[in-house]
């Protein structure tokens, strides 16, 4: 399994992937999922991968290689972001269906996102079918993998308006709240934050299993998470209980 | 889409449901998803159900004529909690298949639990394939229906001593970032409290959407939360940046 989120905000964008992958619980490896093309200057391109191994290195091989090759179409030369999209899009629709016709077990999906001059910083998420989606100001995040136990916090503390640093702390806490609950989720963890018009390599951050500060992120929200939910109001029983028929009304 | 969580305590056990249904998101009804059964003194024994709303009305539907008609198996009777777990996966399995044959679509899973006299109160959960899982010392909680949003919060505060209060108040956070994450979860809220022991029926209460105190619930946590990751330590950038490479050692 895999989380990876990239948190849009006015600031810029960050981008946080785990680095665990798994054939089955007894198979499991690192590999990054996070992979950067750029041309200071001109353009930075971040991609996240979520899914089959095999279509996820097979898709960002091909990418590389199209550069290398000078392709009319790749990376360094694509004029816009939502046309890098598209174009992540094909291939990974094609390679699913290389070796193996395509199914659900050779699914990946990807994250694309940063900044071509000329245009604003965006991110988008691309499909297993090729089609995509991207930020909006009332969502400025999107996620990949085993999303559901780090949305809540995204939810409540994002916005267009966060700092890029809120945006790296939320999304760390995210991703510990996914690790706690998904084993299959796991360091190093890779946390990439581009500056909105800078046009240049972004912080990049690889923080071990072994990391001081991963430990002290768990430590720290574990511990503010129980103090605030100490101080939550009592459950209001006494107010409408209905000693009668045993149902109260809150 | 439904949200169900039993989360068993040593002081006993605190229910909650809430009570949508969809089919598609345009014909969303309300049901209530929690049903008791029991006898003073001798049983109380609470079911929530998650899944084909066809099915789950067929599984209480059974349960209830089974009472109605004195079968010599029914859950007024049964001698344990076990093996009332194994007769409502019997009569689940036998309903999914009685108009269709079968399929995902058709499936449902229940939770069952209370304390029967002689017992240890417990609460299991039963599979569409009806077998059945308990909780655990390490694990005081099961879930069904949409349980990842809600389940980082129960994992940090619920152990075997938290009090029943503490589990109903836990037990509605949950459910709060449930449903804000999922449109298809949603009031009426019911809970449901059974005292170790007691052989009575429980304090039930049953939240509306205009509830007050589920409002509460939310904006509280919601504040409290905010507070607490305003606290967080700042990510350490500094620390080990390493700027030749654009890489960081966390």
């Amino acid at each position: 399994m895999t989380y990876c989120v990239a948190i849009s905000v006015n600031a810029g964008i960050c981008f946080i992937s785990d680095s665990r992958t798994n054939a089955g619980v007894d198979n499991v490896s690192t590999y990054s999922k996070m992979h950067t093309f750029g041309r200071d200057g001109d353009r930075q391109i971040a991609l996240l991968s979520a899914g089959n191994l095999a279509t996820t290195q097979g898709v960002i091989g091909q990418l590389e290689k199209d550069i290398r090759q000078s392709k009319r179409q790749n990376l360094l030369t694509i004029a816009t972001l939502e046309d890098a999209a598209d174009y992540v899009g094909e291939i990974n629709v094609a390679q699913q269906e290389k070796h193996t016709g395509g199914g659900a077990s050779y699914e990946a999906s990807f994250i694309i996102g940063g900044q071509i001059a000329g245009e604003d910083h965006k991110a988008f998420l691309v499909y297993p079918q090729g089609n995509h989606i991207t930020t909006s100001a009332d969502t400025p995040f999107i996620q990949i993998g085993e999303s559901k136990y780090g949305k809540p916090i995204l939810d409540r503390i994002i916005s267009l308006e966060s700092a890029l640093d809120t945006a790296a702390v939320c999304g760390l806490v995210s991703m510990d709240s996914t690790m706690r609950s998904n084993l299959t989720v796991g360091p190093p963890i890779e946390v990439l934050i581009y500056e909105t018009n800078s046009l240049l390599v972004g912080r990049r951050y690889r923080y071990e299993e072994s990391s001081e500060y991963l430990r002290e992120i768990n430590r720290s929200w574990d511990a503010r998470l129980k103090e605030a939910f100490a101080t939550m109001p009592p459950i209001s029983w006494s107010e409408n209980w209905d000693a009668s028929t045993g149902q109260g009304e809150g």
